[in-house]
């Protein structure tokens, strides 16, 4: 094995421990102690591959994200039409967030820390949603599936659109994580919104 | 002149002095000194009508709240269609949350105790909004110009969505009033987001 790939294994496993940790007790309860005890690893060493707590949360959320944009890539693939597609992408993105309300909002002291350090990942990863949004547009059009006349902005609107729904309902939990009602309506919701904006885009 | 009359007078100038200063410099920077200077009242007879600061400033929202609940009422009375009708409803809806932002957000340390102050006034408007939405979406419906069979929520859906597009603006400020540029996107999302909704309920 390379050094590179040695070090590759080594993140993997704290990234795999820390998630699970995180998953538990939410990130703000969450100690570099526990999560180096959980490998069997020294501080030190622990500090040798992730120099902040931060770090390693930025670690797990990445990589959470890197498997929404796996799943969501497969959905691209698949025979369906493009407004089954959409749907499946909303279904996905709701996984997904359910996953990270999990990892590191239970506790609500540390809604705003967490909030600026999602900032950045957040943005980033609006971008690959929306080249995915895009997509499936651009082929519901090709098909004519969809109107050929859609406003060019028509994608950024809609995952604004699922974007609100989310934060209007996390607008007064404080970063509390939703209970399973709340998450099941906004689900529902989305998926709603998501048929208006479909039918919305339909050729007519 | 009653004394009911009396009163309701003394209050209507306090509220009229209280929104300019509220306006000026932001709910968490005026005292009631300063309110009570302005209508040239001691201020014991100023707490004899608003006890505390804060009931004074929900006597002003609950007053922009009535504006804009005549204004969307005045819509619900015009010849026009009924998409014509959402669309101007939206409209009324965004110049009225430039009002409250300028009223009582310019203080970003603020932004916890409106939220709170805000929570009540905004769950009851909530209701009326609402209820606005549906009698448009049941009047395109008997005019044939919306579809039959519309789910259920269309309506809340509806407001969500507008709910959500805001919120999501308002995610990063903490509390800040948005700048002039944000405020026209935002506005220009609404209305498309808007136009969306309503091709989504047309009658196919």
């Amino acid at each position: 094995m390379s050094q590179e790939d040695s070090i590759k294994e080594k993140e993997t496993i704290i990234i795999k421990a820390a998630r699970k940790r995180f998953a538990h007790y939410g990130f703000s309860k969450v100690t570099m102690d526990e999560i180096a005890g959980d490998v069997e690893m020294g501080k030190a060493s622990l500090y040798y591959y992730f120099p902040t707590k931060e770090d390693l949360f930025r670690a797990v959320i990445l990589q959470e994200q890197n498997e929404l944009k796996k799943n969501i890539e497969l959905i691209l693939e698949k025979p369906n039409c493009a407004s089954e597609k959409l749907q499946e992408f909303v279904e996905q993105r709701m996984k997904f967030f359910r996953i990270l309300l999990n990892l590191g909002t239970l506790s609500v002291h540390s809604y705003f820390d967490i909030k600026s350090l999602f900032k950045k990942l957040f943005f980033d990863f609006e971008e690959v949603e929306l080249n995915f949004i895009k997509k499936i547009i651009d082929e519901g059009k090709t098909k004519k599936e969809f109107s050929q006349d859609l406003p060019e902005d028509a994608a950024l609107i809609f995952l604004h659109i699922l974007q609100g729904l989310r934060c209007r309902v996390l607008r007064w939990t404080k970063g509390q994580s939703l209970d399973e009602d709340t998450h099941t309506k906004l689900q529902q919701e989305m998926k709603t919104a998501t048929d208006f904006f479909i039918y919305g885009i339909k050729s007519k």
